[in-house]
């Protein structure tokens, strides 16, 4: 595997090789058993063009722990496209640094990034996709209810943006039935469904729009904030229209009993899910977002290994 | 010892074996000798909700000269209760690395960081207190006066902030007399020292308004900006209530010949205190900003140790 | 070598160790040898009172690859001389860490840096040199001309700015024929070549305002930013002035067809130079780049060896 751009660019043998990874190295690290350290002497960049809590500690971490090095680069300091053409960033970065690590608005970026610089390079968020919080996710469910999901049921509650697109993509790959409930006006776009379908024919995606139907067959019950970063002048209208579909104690009580609760955090306690639900037994959240680091782990072992 | 909030929070017996930990590795280092690694493969996480020099370096050298790596958030980056509540933060943060050092502005937050984390936690400053800020101190008055401070005084002259509180606290502990010498309206809370009364009955603290009154038998004289972060629309108010406190040549003619003076930093130079004293023979200001390093290596040590 | 505050104030022979050791540790690097870690164990402050990409990658790149760790501190976080004066931080870090590289605004502060804090300082720019981009411009033409550049001519074309003045007090150190080309009122001035007159009597600098005129005896051919940070008020007259000092293809049909194409980057693709230029055949613009790191590990290893 070269780069980690999206989920949709990736094989389905490649976000299985990943899982797979991330699940030895978690195990030995657990363990306390040494992992290899395919990043010795090596260095990797980190790009934010947007804050980042979750994303900047698990990637840094991870990299720590392949034995690599980090550089961390915030907003003021890389202006891709803005102070420096994204190219030219690119190719002054190929000869100093091995990998590249960015969260950026423009999925564009990246792909600039990827061709210009000669490196590796992953995907830590962008307005089109998040790869490694999908894989995360995955992992969850996969620590819930075993290492094969084909047939399992992962409803997604909430906003149509780039988390659930990354997760259509990966239950696309996975054989996991898909269902999306979202207020009219805030669903997925159709186009994008249309060309995951292109990649992945076993792709089983469903629309309902109201959630108490939507989650009667969840395995797992994921959503995500109301307002994105960038979207906060729309926050009371979109607070409005997605009435209803808040994880809350009632709407659980339409899913199965084994369903558990996903969100890709920061939450927005009592807005898009209650603090009950978000502190509860089906929640996985906590566990969720420190797989994170373990997919990261994994991916980067893959990548960087060899 | 588990966690250091505050010196209120911690035993004589801590406080001790902090101090004297700290002594061994400074010395060690000094000698070029090798000190145990007790952060190896070990990351701490560091927060500053305000900006920091002397803190952040300080505690960025002494991770690494125990072995370890650090991985640093700022401000907007982390976003405590703002961007996501604390507990959330502090889980996130307890799955993916080994120790918290935070500077905040609520003392609370720490609190929370310690109860959710699962990790250990040092106040790297707070609106309520500044313990490693006291270690420092006190070693930098061992240095001067030898390990058995029982019976010295220390004067703080100024603002009854969080430094004058750890300071008092330190004090009780370790059988140090103090005065607290503050224009009327700053004075240290008189809830803080009956409650370290409590704790300490052995606290020898005396109020004397008059600084020359209160210098008499000093053996440390003590001042901090008069103008704390946050307090800067006061600032015309505040110097002139300080009028009268600033440490200068004459306030030290009052005072014995083997009075040291300490102060924090960053100082405002000819405010709270001249540059005559600052650069002048009594001044151990710069050797007590170099052991932030030495008491902060010899905490992390103790805690991260075994 | 204690310091590299500019060129002008180093030796030729302190120049040519540079590059010479730069040389060896590159191709050391590149044969995938290892390189001595005089760092092992010691920690670079980065000082960055302007943002930066290039720099701070390739100081921290040189510092890891030479054993060594590094602390960042930004604008907001080190506030020299205004937060605190500058000779307290030199002070404070020189009982920190072991070594400083700072990007300041004034020149002033890196010799108060250097004076205050006991340690070796670097000049990661400043507004009156920057000689690690000196240092790599001269690599790159020792790249493609062979180590001996006496008797060559570089053209500068452009802003008599910091980066002008550098490259002057190199050119001057090592027999290279220096022209400058700026439009009349932004030439460099007249006292700094005296100056370097007066330190590099060889020094053999020529003026010639007509940039199609200047470079035609030009082996390499360098040019800058039109608008320096700082400088953005007067963006639309400074462009106005520099109309005709453009780097493109007309430009280059009047140089020998030797002649390669530099610039410090960030470029202002069609401003300052031309895309097709900077992409073109003549370019070394991304190697010079690279060269930085290669520089700085050279620079650094000399420095802080022994």
């Amino acid at each position: 595997m070269r780069h980690m751009l999206s989920i949709a660019e990736s094989s389905a043998e490649d976000v299985r090789q990943v899982l797979d990874r991330s699940y030895e190295l978690r195990q030995a690290m657990k363990a306390g058993q040494p992992i290899p350290q395919v990043m010795a002497g090596k260095t990797a960049i980190l790009i934010f063009e947007k804050p980042s809590l979750r994303t900047k500690v698990s990637f840094e971490q991870a990299v720590f722990e392949l034995g690599g090095r980090t550089i961390t680069l915030s907003a003021g300091e890389v202006g891709l496209g803005k102070r420096e053409a994204t190219p030219d960033v690119a190719r002054v970065l190929g000869g100093m640094v091995h990998l590249i690590i960015a969260r950026v608005f423009e999925h564009s970026k990246l792909v600039q990034l990827a061709e210009y610089s000669g490196l590796p390079v992953v995907n830590a968020l962008s307005d089109y996709s998040h790869p490694c919080q999908a894989l995360a996710d995955i992992m969850t469910m996969m620590d819930e209810f075993g290492r094969d999901l084909a047939g399992r049921t992962l409803v997604y509650v909430g906003d149509g943006n780039n988390v659930a697109r990354s997760l259509v993509a990966i239950c696309g790959k996975l054989g996991i039935r898909m269902v999306l409930s979202s207020p009219p006006g805030f669903e997925l776009d159709a186009g994008f469904l249309e060309s995951t379908r292109l990649r992945s024919p076993e792709l089983n995606v469903t629309r309902i729009t109201d959630p108490r139907q939507a989650v009667k067959e969840a395995d797992a019950i994921y959503t995500d904030t109301w307002v994105s970063m960038g979207q906060e002048a729309e926050k009371e209208q979109r607070r409005q229209a997605f009435t209803g579909y808040q994880i809350n104690d009632e709407l659980l009580d339409e899913a199965p009993a084994r369903a558990i609760v996903l969100h890709c955090l920061p939450a927005y306690r009592n807005v898009e899910i209650t603090s009950e639900v978000l502190d509860g037994p089906h929640s996985r959240v906590f566990p969720q977002a420190h797989n994170r680091l373990h997919v990261q782990r994994g991916l980067l072992s893959l990548m960087m290994g060899k």
